[in-house]
C-alpha cells in the first residue's frame, strides 16, 4: 500500500496498551481493534493440529452455515397444540430446556415446571402427585431443541400446551415454541400452584385460539423484519422485549378485532399482550430456532447451532458435528437479584433462550439495548463493550440486524469454536435468573459468561470428524 | 480539598485540547468537559451589564421556571372540535404555527395549509378560491402559540378539526394538537387536493369519534411516563415516535375495542394508527407546550418557553418577557432530502414542533435515538454530539426524561438565553423539511440550527425588562 493509499484508507486504530482508551475509541467510528491476545483454552495439541490442517475445509463449511443462518427468514406461520405439530410429540412426553438430563439430575425449577405441567395436563390432582409421578420413570424426557422446539428458563412443553409455528420461509424448517406467560409466578421460572394454572388454564382456552385465528388472518409475520426494527428501538430481544412486543401487538390488534367473535375476549387478549413486555421472546427465540436449524449438519462446520442450559448442565451444538451435545455443569449467574434474593438463592444458568446470542442476538447485541442495564446491572459502555467482544469470536455480522450506536453494523452472528476456544473468549449470555428451589419463580436477570467446558469438547470433537 | 478526598472522588476531566479526545471520553462516564470558549455572540454592552447585575434575580426567577418546567405532568385528557374548545377560536380564525405573520409574508407550505383548511371548512370549492379568500382579508389569522395550541409544519387549525386535549395537571393548564396525518401528501406540509380532503373528513368523522370515546373509556393518559419510556426505546420524540407511537396504541387499543360499536371503524383506526410512526408527535408536542406555558410569566426568567418557526421567521419567548416575540429569519435546513429534491426545493424551517427541544426534547434528547440518523444524516457519534453541546445551553436535566446510552443522565432541559448568547452556541433541531411551493408536501428532514438573531433580542429585551 502506497503512502496516498494509506492516507485515503479509513482509519483504524490498533491499541496495544491500555484497553480502556480502545474502549472510548470504539464509541466513535471508526472501530479500534483491541490486541487482546489470551493464552487459548486447553484442548489437545493433537486437535488443534487437525483442525488447523483442515483449515480451508472448514472455511468452505463455514461459508455454506453463514449463508444460510444470514439469508434465513423466520415467519410466524400459525398455531396450534403441542400435540398436533411438534415432530415427536406424545402423551407420555415432556419437552424441557438444555441438553439431556434424568429427572434425578434436573434442578429446581426444572422439576416445579415439570410437577406445574403435570397438573395442568390433568395427569396429577396435587404438586405432590405431580412430583411422585415424574419421578416414578413413566414420564419420558426429552430437549426441545431435539423437537424442534426452545423455550425459556424451564423450557417445559407438556401435550397440550399451545405453540407457535415458525417457519423459515427460505429453507422451509418449522420451529415452535409456547406463549409466554408474563413475570411473577410463572411455570417456566418453576413456579406452580393455584396462579400458574389457572392461567395456563385461560392461555389455552381463550388466549390461543384468538391469536391462532388473527394470525390466519394477517398471514405470515415477518419475524427478521420485527427484530430488526426492535433492535432499533432498544431491545436486545433476550432480556428486553418491550417493542419487539410492542410491533407484534401493532401488527396483531386490527386482525384481532377482526377475527374475534367476543369483544370481552379480544380486549383480554390485548390487554394480556400489552401487560407483557416479554412476549416477544416466545417469538424472537423460535425465529433464532428456525434460522440456525437450517444450518444443521454441514459436515466440518465449526459454526455453534445452539447454546443452551437445563438448569444443570450447558449445551452446545455445533453445525458440523450433527446432533451431539457438549456439556458442562451450568454456572451460577452474577446477577442483579430482586429485593430480599441473593445468589445464594439462584439457580444455575437455565433456559434455550440462549438460542438468541446463537443467533447473533440477546447478549451479542446488547449494545443495540443501553436501557437494559437498568434490569441486568452495569453501565450503557458495558453494553458496548460485550457487543465488540462478541465480534472476535463470531465469523459474520448480520445483514438484517444492525446496532444504531455502532452506525448500524450487523450484529456478531455466528459463533465460531475456533475462535472461542483460540482466543479463550466465551459467549455473554444477557438472562433471567430463577430461584433453586422449584415453586418459587424468578429471582433477578444478569449477565452471564457461557463456561468454556462445552466449547472445548466441541472442539475436539469436531478435530475427530476431520482426522 | 484534601488529596485523599480528591483522590476518593469521581474523576472529571478537563480537557483544553483536541476536542474529539473529549468525545471519545465523553462516550464512558464520568462525562467530560470540554472547555469550547467561543466568544459572545453580538449584544449590547449595557444588556450584559444589566443582566450581569441583575444575576441573583434571574437565578431565583429562573429557579422557579425550572421547577415549573421539570414537574410538569402533561395527561392526554379528551379530544374536542377546536371551535368547542381552544381558548379565542372563532369561525373565521386560522391558526398557524411560529410567530404571527401576515398573508403576505406566508411561506408556500403555510399558505397550501391554509388553503387545504378552507376547502376543508367549506368556505371554497376550489383551491384557486380558497387563495382568493385566504388573500381577501375576511380571515383572520394568529399563532397556535397564543391560542394554547401547537400543530407540527404548517401547523393549520380551523374550526372545525378534531383536537387532542392535554392537561398539565400539576398546574392545571391546558394544550391542544390537531391529529398527526400521517406521511405523504398532507396537510401540514402545505399539501392540498382530494386526497388530502378525505383523510381530513375521515379523521373528522371516524378516527376522532372512536379516539374520543376511548380516551373517555381510559381516562387520562400519562404522556410524560409515555415519553421516558420512548426515549429508552430510542425516540427523541420530535423525528422519530416509533416507540411513542406503539406504547400509545398499546394503551388505547383494548380501550378502542371497548367502546367502538363498529367492528370496521375499530380496525380502521388501529390500522391507521399502525400506519403512521409520527401519530405520538401530536402527543409529544403538546405535551411539553402543557409542560413550558406553566412557566409563563416569571418576571426575571431568561429560560425559553417557545421556539417555533412559521416558515418566514423563527420566534423566541422567554418565561420572564409575556408574551413578546422575538423573531428572525427562518433558515434553510441542511437536510437529508427524498430522491429528486434538494435544498433548492426546501422551504425556510417551519413549525411549532420545536416546541419539543424547547422542552428538552427531540434535538435535545437526540442521543437516545441513534438510529434516526438514517432519516436526518449523520453518524450515531453525531447524536451523541449534539446533546451533549446542548447541556452547554440549558440550565436543568430532566428528572423524567432520560438517556440511556449516557447512563440514565437526564436530558438537557430550560434553554437559558444568556447562555446561548454568551456562549454563542445556538439550539438544534431535529426537523422535517417542505417544500418551498404550497401544495407539494414533505421533502426530507434533518438538523437545523436555531438562528441567533431571536436570542440576542431576548437577551436584550431580558435586560430592559430589569433595568
Amino acid at each position: 500500500m502506497s503512502l496516498q493509499e494509506l492516507l485515503h484508507s479509513p482509519l483504524r486504530v490498533v491499541n496495544l496498551g491500555i484497553e480502556s482508551f480502545k474502549d472510548t475509541c470504539e464509541a466513535f467510528s471508526p472501530p479500534a481493534i483491541q490486541v487482546d491476545w489470551r493464552p487459548p483454552a486447553e484442548v489437545s495439541p493433537e486437535s488443534e493440529a487437525i483442525l488447523s490442517k483442515r483449515a480451508a475445509r472448514i472455511e468452505r463449511a463455514n461459508q455454506k452455515a453463514l449463508e444460510i443462518i444470514l439469508s434465513g427468514t423466520p415467519k410466524l406461520v400459525g398455531l396450534d397444540i403441542a400435540r398436533n405439530v411438534i415432530p415427536g410429540m406424545r402423551e407420555n412426553l415432556i419437552l424441557h430446556s438444555g441438553p439431556p438430563i434424568t429427572w434425578e439430575r434436573m434442578s429446581g425449577p426444572t422439576r416445579g415446571g415439570i410437577m406445574a405441567g403435570l397438573v395442568y395436563e390433568g395427569r396429577a390432582a396435587t404438586i405432590e402427585e405431580a412430583e411422585a409421578l415424574a419421578a416414578s420413570g413413566e414420564i419420558e424426557y426429552a430437549p426441545c431443541h431435539e423437537h424442534a422446539t426452545v423455550g425459556p428458563m424451564a423450557g417445559i412443553v407438556t401435550p397440550s400446551m399451545p405453540v407457535m409455528i415458525i417457519q423459515n420461509e427460505t429453507y422451509g424448517n418449522l420451529a415452535y415454541c409456547t406463549l409466554n406467560e408474563g413475570l411473577g409466578k410463572v411455570l417456566r421460572y418453576g413456579a406452580f400452584g393455584e396462579e400458574v394454572n389457572t392461567r395456563l388454564k385461560w392461555m389455552e382456552n381463550t388466549l390461543y385460539p384468538v391469536l391462532k385465528a388473527a394470525v390466519a388472518r394477517t398471514g405470515p409475520i415477518d419475524l427478521k423484519n420485527m427484530i430488526a426494527q426492535a433492535l432499533h428501538m432498544g431491545d436486545e430481544v433476550h432480556n428486553r422485549n418491550r417493542a419487539g412486543t410492542s410491533l407484534f401487538y401493532r401488527a396483531i390488534a386490527p386482525a384481532i378485532v377482526e377475527t374475534c367473535e367476543s369483544k370481552a375476549d379480544a380486549v383480554a387478549v390485548l390487554t394480556f399482550i400489552n401487560g407483557n413486555d416479554h412476549f416477544f421472546l416466545n417469538l424472537s427465540m423460535p425465529a433464532c430456532k428456525a434460522t440456525l436449524d437450517a444450518a444443521r449438519n454441514i459436515k466440518g462446520s465449526s459454526i455453534v447451532v445452539a447454546m443452551c442450559r437445563n438448569g444443570t448442565d450447558f449445551g452446545v451444538q455445533l453445525a458440523g458435528t450433527g446432533n451431539e451435545w457438549f456439556t458442562a455443569p451450568a454456572e451460577v449467574p452474577d446477577a442483579l437479584y430482586f429485593a430480599g434474593f441473593s445468589k445464594a438463592d439462584a439457580n444455575p444458568d437455565i433456559g434455550d433462550s440462549a438460542i438468541t446470542e446463537t443467533g447473533g442476538l440477546g447478549g451479542f447485541a446488547i449494545a443495540a439495548a443501553p436501557a437494559i442495564v437498568q434490569f441486568v446491572g452495569g453501565h450503557a459502555a458495558d453494553a458496548l463493550r460485550y457487543t465488540y467482544e462478541m465480534y472476535e469470536i463470531t465469523a459474520a455480522e448480520s445483514r438484517m440486524y444492525q446496532i444504531p450506536a455502532l452506525d448500524f453494523r450487523g450484529t456478531p452472528t455466528g459463533i465460531d469454536v475456533r475462535k472461542v476456544v483460540e482466543r479463550n473468549r466465551v459467549p455473554v449470555i444477557d438472562t433471567g435468573v430463577a430461584h433453586k428451589k422449584a415453586g418459587v419463580g424468578q429471582v433477578g436477570a444478569g449477565i452471564v459468561s457461557a463456561p468454556m467446558g462445552p466449547f472445548a469438547k466441541a472442539y475436539d470433537a469436531l478435530a475427530r470428524s476431520l482426522q
